[in-house]
């Protein structure tokens, strides 16, 4: 199933979204423009202003709020990227030039900066203090959880929690984000809200689960990047973890991280592929997804119901 | 006259922002908490959240919602001011090793984008969209500004209205911000805010300037970072600017934006100190100062309006 046959219910919305994302681009300096319209371009199928919207469509569907709610989270999203791709030293985002690549690490913080900044006028437009507030703890989590990652980066020993944590706090603190506005901003009860913000969480932390398993399993054509980027980074994700349970000893993932040498990301990719652990991994993620839509039954009638709990097996079944 | 003699109207509630500031570093992750414990020591002499506690003291001064805002104007101005000094490489900061020097860019890029999100929470907590729509503005001037300022290093032929235009951006804005909430949260009429929104345009452009001139007159032992630092990143100032309209032939500042070569920066201090320019570039500031406070009197009695003025004098006769 495609998402935008998933998405069906507010698909006519999904468009706007995007209109109004291309606005951004749309400013009177040229080179800041082309800057702009280089990430608009290169903005993902927008899963996130989805949930916003398909969030907001138990109770009172009011895109005066939900509309910049849904920009604005994927504006918030796509910040955050332009500034850890400038950390990561990343050349490729989804088959593109990132913009450190193109121009500079200098230009990459300051465009993330603005990014920032416009998400944050779109979510003052929500009319909401208790949304706006939420955006920017999310932020703060996201950030945090960055900085850990980074601190983190080739050291072994990090246990299931941390990485757990970590994911919560990279990924899934964005859904829960993108969830929670759009049933606060429908007018939805608390009973709701909470409903929607469990269905966030566990469906952002299956969604980064399964990034995790692509970066084992997939190409470089169908990512857009490369394959293994994680392992180079000195990343510890859940495959290469339960590689290191499988083999405590003589580990490939355990050389890299010791020594640093690259050789040692192809022989994980190799070992990781022709082991158990990819069917291990998305037993995970499909428990976090079942997790998610467990009280989706507890909200009213919406043709939204059928759509959140789609979307729940496209996350764990897509290619990219 | 002492800074804190001048804010005296405010200064008790000066304190209280200063406590709340400290706050921030109170987290759980003890890394984070020395990074952000750096930072709140490294903060300046807090002139922005001055602003908005004395603007703020015209009509209802109601530190519910002016407090946040004052703690969020500082929040943001040394959010910014982390990733400014990640993109210079700039070592010091007001005599304190820099974030980007002690932990790394990435560690640097990070720590702003968390403090931009502890700014959005306090903003937040104004309650006002309004308000909360200006910081996102404010800071959406501040990076274009910023990307401006990058894009034109080493560049000669920058007109005046291209610096005046280039400093209200990364300085003036913020001082226009914290004005503007002060007024707005204390909710005085539009034709007050107006006012105030003069006052902090004005004043900013007056405290740029200033700062753009004791980085030629003043010392690294006072400023707490090298002097000359704009000519060295190839920021054209007021005083370069002029030395350029003085000297249109065989200039330093022309042979260092043309050559690169650092030896032309000491020389160009050299010619600026001893010439007119500094005194030309003070009366330029007085005049901003001037136009600043001259519709102070449009508001009603308060012992924020000495003040305001009284600052205005401060900023011109500072030395740092």
């Amino acid at each position: 199933m495609e998402l935008s046959q998933i998405c069906a219910p507010v698909q006519d919305d999904l468009v706007r979204v995007k209109e109004r994302l291309v606005s951004i681009s749309q400013v009177d300096f040229p080179w800041l423009e082309e800057q702009l319209g280089h990430v608009v371009k290169g903005m993902g199928k927008g899963i996130r202003p989805a949930l916003t919207l398909l969030s907001g469509r138990f109770y009172h569907y009011d895109l005066t709020y939900l509309l910049p709610s849904a920009v604005s989270v994927e504006l918030l999203h796509n910040a955050t990227l332009v500034h850890d791709d400038a950390i990561d030293k990343a050349e490729l985002r989804r088959g593109q030039p990132t913009i450190n690549s193109l121009w500079g690490d200098e230009i990459a913080v300051l465009m993330g900066d603005y990014l920032f900044a416009k998400a944050g006028e779109f979510a003052a437009d929500t009319q909401s203090p208790r949304v706006i507030k939420l955006f920017s703890q999310t932020l703060a989590t996201i950030s945090s959880g960055e900085i850990s990652q980074f601190r983190g980066a080739f050291k072994l020993g990090q246990s299931r929690e941390d990485y757990f944590r970590r994911i919560y706090a990279k990924t899934a603190s964005l859904f829960s984000l993108a969830t929670q506005s759009g049933a606060i901003l429908s007018r939805a009860p608390e009973a709701s809200v909470a409903v929607l913000k469990e269905y966030g969480d566990n469906l952002g932390i299956a969604f980064q689960i399964v990034d995790d398993i692509l970066d084992f399993t997939s190409t470089e054509a169908a990512m857009g990047k490369p394959v293994g980027s994680d392992l180079a980074q000195g990343t510890l994700t859940l495959p290469a973890m339960l590689l290191l349970e499988h083999h405590p000893e003589d580990n490939p993932v355990r050389s890299l991280f010791e020594t640093g040498d690259k050789k040692y990301v192809a022989q994980a990719l190799t070992m990781v592929r022709n082991s158990s652990i990819i069917d291990e991994c998305y037993q995970v993620a499909s428990a976090y997804c079942d997790r998610a839509c467990r009280n989706l039954n507890n909200l009213p009638p919406s043709p939204s119901l059928q759509a959140l709990d789609d979307l729940a097996g496209y996350i764990v079944s897509r290619a990219v």
